[in-house]
C-alpha cells in the first residue's frame, strides 16, 4: 500500500470482492489488504463518474473492513458521524453492485439512511451526532438486556462540535459498553509516528498496562509526595500537536487506546477483538490519511473531501465557468473589507464551501474559522457585533438550524447587526434531504427584528450583500442557492437596495407572479407562456421575505385575479404563505397559488429531476394559474 | 459570615451601601464583607416579595463585588452565563434602588439586558452562551486595538453545554487576554477544602510556580524516562469529585488557577489584580455556595435556585393548589411506565422544572438527565427510539430551540417516534423574552413527519400524553403552558385522541372561534359575549396544530362569515396562519381574524398585564369579530 499511486487503473478481477460481513469473516486474514485494494479501485473509478466524498472514504477502507470482520451488522450497530464516509460500509453490506448509482436519483444516497438498508442503523449528514445517537442505542441495549455492540466512528473534526462533548460528558454514567473510534485524519502519519503509535498500542493493550500504571503512580507519590504528583500531572506532555490526547478522554471516564495506524487492517482487527471484550467505555484513536491510495486526493485533500466527477488518471475536474455564489461572497466581502475596517467574516469549518478562502488570504486577521461549531460561530458574531464590528456569518442554510436558538435568543432579542449569509439555501440536489436548505424561510420569518432577503441572480446578490454591509440597525439574513445562478455580472459599484421594496419587472393586470430568488427563471418562463395565452401578466422579483413589500402585494392583489408565488423552500410557512397571511390580514380577497416544495423530506437527485417530480415546473404553474383565469384566445395551447 | 442564619432581619443602616464601581473602589478593603452582608440582606428581603433566583445570587456576592472593585464597567466587559446571577451586578451598577421592582412589569428584568443598562454588555437567559460571546468581544477588542478586559463568568453547569466547549476550543488561538471565571457551586466548601484551595492558589500565583513546574517535569523525566512521564500524566489525580480539573483546561490552551474560595472577597480582589496583568487566556476556578448566608436556601438549593415570593424568616412559600402541567407530566409518565417497559424520560438539567422528579424516583433506570445539553438530549432520544424504546423528551419550548436541527435532521428525516414535551410553551410571564415559548408553532409546523398538539386543560393534556405514548409511527410533540391550567381533573383512564381531529364544543353559523390550547378560556368568554349580542357562535377546541382538522375548518369556513383564531404564540407563521394557508389552498373565501402575539419580543410581566397590553383580550377579539359580522339586536353593548 505504500506506493499505490497508479494501482487504480490495473485490473480488479484478481482481487477479492466481498459484499457482506459473513463472507468477509471467512476471508483469510492476509487477503484483507487485497480486499481493501479492490474497494479503493472501485471507489476511485466509480466516483470519477458520480462524484462524492472520495477522500474520506479512501481513509476508512481498512477501518470499515475491520469493523465488519469483527462485528456483525445489523445486530451490532455502527454509527458513522456525518456518514459521508459510509461508502465502504455500503459496499460491504450488499450495495457494492449499486455503488455506481451513488448520489443519483433513485440510486444510493451519499450518506447513510435508515430507509436504505437495515445495516444503516442511523443516518446523518450533519456532524457531531454519532456519539449521542450511539449512546442512546447503548442505553436502550442495556435497558432491554441486549448483547449487541455499539460502535460510533467520529472524525477529529467532530470534536470541534459541542454536541460531541455533550455526549462524551454522559457516556461514563450511562453505559459500560461503548466503543468510540476517533478517526484522526488531520495528523499526517509517517514512519516515526507510526512506530510510536504501535508502541503505545502494545503498551496499552497488554494486560501489564494497568499494573504499570498503578506502579508508576505509587512511585511518583512515594518519591515526591502527593502535591508534586499533582504538579507532575499538570506537566503531562503527550504528543505536541494532538489536540485531544488521552487525558482528556479519561476526564470523561473513558479508557483511551491509541493512537494506532488506521491503515493496518490486521492491527485494527486484533484491536477490535480486544476492545469488544472490555467492560468499560473506550475510545480508540486511529490515525488515517484522507485520500489514502490515490495521489491526486492525497495531494489535495480539501478538493477531494467531496467533489463532482473527475478524470481517474489525474483527478482533474472540468473547469468551472462563472464564479459560484459562494465565490462571489468571498470576493466581495474581501472588496468591502478594504473600505470597512470593521467587517469580519466567520465560518464554521467551511472556508472553501462558503467561498471565504479569498477573504482569509486577503484579511486573515478578520477571518475566523471556529470549527464545526455553528452555535459558537453565531454567539461569537454576537460578541463582535456588540463591540461595533460588522460580522458576516457564512453558514449553509441547513447547518444554521444548529444555531437557531441564537437567531432568537441572542441575535434577535438583542437586535444585533449580525449578517447571516445562508449558502445552499433551497434544494441542494444530489446531497439529499440532510442538505437541502428548504426550511429557512419557515424558521426565520417569524423571528422579530430580522430582515431577510433572497436575490434573483448574482448581480442582485452583490447589491444585497452591500445592503447588509450597511445595515447596522439589527440582524439581516440572505439566502442564496448552491452553485451558479444566471451568471449575471455584478455592477461596477454595488447598489443599496431599499429595505422591503420588491422589484416590479413587468406590470400586468390579470395575474401577478411573485418570484423569490432563483425561481425567477421559472417565473419568467411562466409569464411568457401566459402572455402567449393572451393574459396581462405582472412579474415581480420579491427580493424581501421580511419585511414584505406590502404595498406592492396589495396593489397587485387588488387588480389581479390571482397571485402566483414561486419559491425554492417548503410551501408550509413559506414565502407564499406570507402573501396569503398578509392579504387575509388586510382583508383583500385574492387567491394565491403557490409553487414550492411539499410537506415531505425531498430525496436526492439533480434539481431538474426533483423539480419535475414535485411540480416546480412551468406546466404546473400554468395549470394552477389557468384554474383562476378566464378563458382567452389561445388557451387551447396550455397544459 | 460563618454563622449568619439570622442576619437578614437585623438593620442594614450601619452597613455600607454602594451602588457604583467608582465608590466601590474607594471603600476600605476591610469593609467589603460588610457591603456583601448588606447586599445579601437586601436581596433576601426584596426577593421575598418579587421572587427570583435567590440562591445563585447569594453565591456570587463576593465575586461580583471583587469584579467591580478591580475592573471598571462599562469599559470592561462582564459576561454572565445565563445571567440569572446578575442581580448583584445590577445593584452595583446604579440599580440598587430598583431591585425591589425585579421581574415586575416595567421593573428590572430578572436577567441582564443590553437595553436595561450600559453595564449589561450581553444579555442571556439560556445557558452556555457567555464564553462564546465574550470571546467575540475579546476578538473585537484585539482587532480594534482596545485595552478593556473581558471577563466571562460561567457556572459549572455551563460546562455540560456543548456551546461552552465549542468556545473553549477557540479561545487560545483567538486571543491572549481573556478571563474565564468558573463559578463552581456544586462542590460544597468546607474548611479543609478551603485550605487546600488557598494552598493551590498561593502556589500557582507565585512567580516560583513556573520554575517548580519545570523542575518537577525534568525530575520525572530524569528519574523514570519519557514514556513513564507520560504514564504519570495519565494517573494525575486531582480532586476526586471535580469534573473538570486543570488539565482539561490546559488542553484547551488556557492557564488554570484555583480552586479558590469564592466567598473570600479579599482573596478574589488580589487574584483578579494578578490575573488582569497576564498575557494569556486564563481560567479562574472559584468555589461558591448557592444560597450562601441564608439557611433556608442552603438547606434546599434546588427550591431556592429560582422561586416565587417566600417568608423571609423561614423561606416558606405558599402551598400550591392544583398540580402544575409539569407535575402531571411526571405523575402520568410514571403511571404509563408501569405498563410500558419501553417508556423512558429524558431531561436536559430540568428534573424539577419539567416535573420528572417523580419519574426519576419511580423508575430511575429509565430516567436520564443529560445536563444542559438539549442537542444531545434529542439525539440520545433518537438513538433510543431506533432501538424500540419510547423516549419522552421533556424540554421547555424556548430551550428546544437549541435542538432545532435535531427536530429536522434526526427526528424528522428518520421519522423516529420521539415524544417531545414542550413545557413553558406560550408566555412565560415574569421571566421575560428569553423564556417566552412563543415560537414553537412557527418553527415546528413546517417540519415534515411531525404531529403536534396542544391541550385546552389538564384533562386533555393527559389524553394527549397517552396518545403520544401510543403513537409509534413517527415523531410527536405537545406544547403546554407554565403552571396550572383550569385544573380540570384527568379521567380515570386516559383516552386516545383521534389524530388531526378537533373538538367542536359548540356549533354555530355566524362565526367560528378556533382556539388552541389554554386560550380556550378567552375564546369561551368571547363566545359568551358574542352569543349575548345575538350571534350564532361555534367554539372549536383545535387540539391539533399538525395535522390540521381540515374537514372541520372547511365546514365552518363555508358556513360562517368569519373564523377567529386564538393562540398563545406569535401570529406570524402561527396557528391562525395555518388556517389562512389552508383556506387559500382549498379556495374557500372566509376571513380569519387572529388573536396572538405580535412580531416583536415580548417583555416581562404577569401574563395578565402583557395580554392586555398586546391585545390578547376578549375586547380585542370582539372588536375584530364585529368588523365582519352584520349588526344584530344588541350590538350597542359591545366594545
Amino acid at each position: 500500500m505504500e506506493n499505490c499511486s497508479d494501482f487504480y487503473d490495473t485490473p480488479t478481477d484478481q482481487l477479492p470482492r466481498i459484499d457482506n460481513g459473513a463472507d468477509l469473516k471467512k476471508l483469510p486474514l492476509e487477503d484483507l489488504p487485497k480486499l481493501a485494494e479492490n474497494i479503493r479501485r472501485t471507489l476511485i473509478r466509480s466516483l470519477s463518474n458520480t462524484g462524492g466524498h472520495l477522500g474520506p472514504n479512501l481513509g476508512v477502507v481498512e477501518l470499515t473492513i475491520a469493523l465488519h470482520r469483527v462485528f456483525q451488522t445489523p445486530a451490532d450497530k455502527f454509527i458513522f458521524d456525518v456518514s459521508h464516509q459510509g461508502y465502504v460500509h455500503k459496499m460491504l453490506t450488499g450495495r457494492w453492485d449499486r455503488i455506481h448509482t451513488l448520489r443519483t436519483y433513485e440510486g444510493l444516497n451519499g450518506f447513510l439512511l435508515r430507509s436504505e438498508s437495515e445495516h444503516d442503523c442511523y443516518g446523518a449528514g450533519h456532524a457531531g451526532t454519532a456519539v449521542s445517537a450511539a449512546l442512546g442505542m447503548a442505553a436502550a441495549r442495556d435497558l432491554l438486556g441486549g448483547k449487541e455492540h455499539v460502535i460510533a466512528v467520529a472524525g477529529d473534526a467532530a470534536f470541534t462540535c459541542g454536541t460531541t462533548f455533550e455526549a462524551l460528558n454522559n457516556i461514563a454514567e450511562t453505559t459500560k459498553r461503548f466503543i468510540l473510534v476517533l478517526n484522526d485524519n488531520e495528523w499526517s502519519i509517517d514512519r516515526n509516528v507510526g512506530a510510536i503509535a504501535r508502541y503505545f498500542h502494545a503498551l496499552q493493550t497488554s494486560s501489564a498496562f494497568d499494573h504499570i500504571r498503578d506502579k508508576a503512580a505509587s512511585f511518583v507519590e512515594r518519591t515526591i509526595g502527593k502535591s508534586v504528583r499533582d504538579i507532575a500531572g499538570r506537566v503531562e506532555i503527550g504528543a505536541k500537536n494532538l489536540l485531544f490526547p488521552n487525558v482528556l478522554f479519561e476526564k470523561f471516564g473513558m479508557r483511551y487506546y491509541g493512537p494506532i495506524d488506521g491503515h493496518d487492517v490486521g492491527l485494527l482487527v486484533r484491536t477490535f477483538e480486544f476492545l469488544k471484550e472490555l467492560d468499560a467505555p473506550v475510545i480508540l484513536h486511529i490515525i488515517t490519511e484522507k485520500g489514502r491510495g490515490y495521489e491526486p486526493a492525497k495531494a489535495n485533500p480539501m478538493k477531494f473531501h467531496g467533489l463532482g466527477p473527475y478524470k481517474t488518471e489525474t483527478g482533474e475536474t472540468p473547469p468551472s465557468s462563472s464564479p459560484t455564489y459562494s465565490q462571489l461572497l468571498g470576493a466581495y466581502l474581501t472588496r468591502f473589507s478594504q473600505t470597512d475596517p470593521r467587517l469580519t467574516a466567520i465560518t464554521a469549518a467551511m472556508p472553501s464551501g462558503t467561498g471565504l478562502l479569498e477573504f482569509q488570504k486577503a484579511v486573515p486577521q478578520r477571518y475566523f474559522d471556529v470549527g464545526i461549531a455553528e452555535e459558537h460561530a453565531a454567539l461569537f458574531a454576537c460578541g463582535q457585533a456588540t463591540q461595533g464590528l460588522r460580522p458576516f456569518l457564512a453558514i449553509y442554510s441547513t447547518f444554521f438550524q444548529r444555531a437557531y436558538d441564537m437567531a432568537i435568543h441572542d441575535i434577535g432579542i438583542q437586535n444585533l447587526p449580525v449578517r447571516l449569509c445562508m449558502d445552499r439555501a433551497g434544494l441542494s440536489g444530489d446531497d439529499g434531504p440532510t442538505h437541502h436548505g428548504l426550511f429557512d424561510v419557515g424558521y426565520l420569518r417569524h423571528v422579530p427584528n430580522w430582515i431577510f432577503m433572497q436575490p434573483k441572480d448574482e448581480e442582485e446578490f452583490i447589491d444585497m450583500l452591500w445592503t447588509m454591509a450597511n445595515h447596522d440597525d439589527g440582524p439581516s439574513a440572505i439566502r442564496y442557492p448552491r452553485g451558479i445562478g444566471t451568471g449575471a455580472l455584478p455592477k461596477d459599484e454595488p447598489q443599496l437596495l431599499e429595505i422591503g421594496k420588491a422589484e416590479v419587472v413587468t406590470d400586468g393586470d390579470d395575474i401577478a407572479l411573485f418570484s423569490l430568488g432563483g425561481m425567477f427563471s421559472l417565473a419568467e418562463k411562466t409569464r411568457d407562456r401566459l402572455v402567449e395565452l393572451g393574459y396581462s401578466v405582472a412579474l415581480i422579483n420579491a427580493r424581501w421575505i421580511k419585511p414584505l413589500d406590502t404595498e406592492c402585494i396589495e396593489r397587485f392583489a387588488r387588480k389581479c385575479s390571482l397571485l402566483l408565488s414561486f419559491e425554492d423552500a417548503v410551501l408550509m410557512n413559506g414565502f407564499g404563505s406570507a402573501l396569503v397571511e398578509h392579504l387575509n390580514d388586510v382583508g383583500i380577497v385574492c387567491p394565491v397559488e403557490r409553487i414550492g416544495w411539499p410537506d415531505q423530506f425531498i430525496e436526492h437527485g439533480t434539481p431538474d429531476v426533483l423539480m419535475r417530480k414535485h411540480g416546480l415546473t412551468v406546466e404546473n404553474a400554468l395549470a394552477k394559474a389557468l384554474k383562476h383565469l378566464p378563458v382567452r384566445k389561445s388557451n387551447a395551447l396550455a397544459g
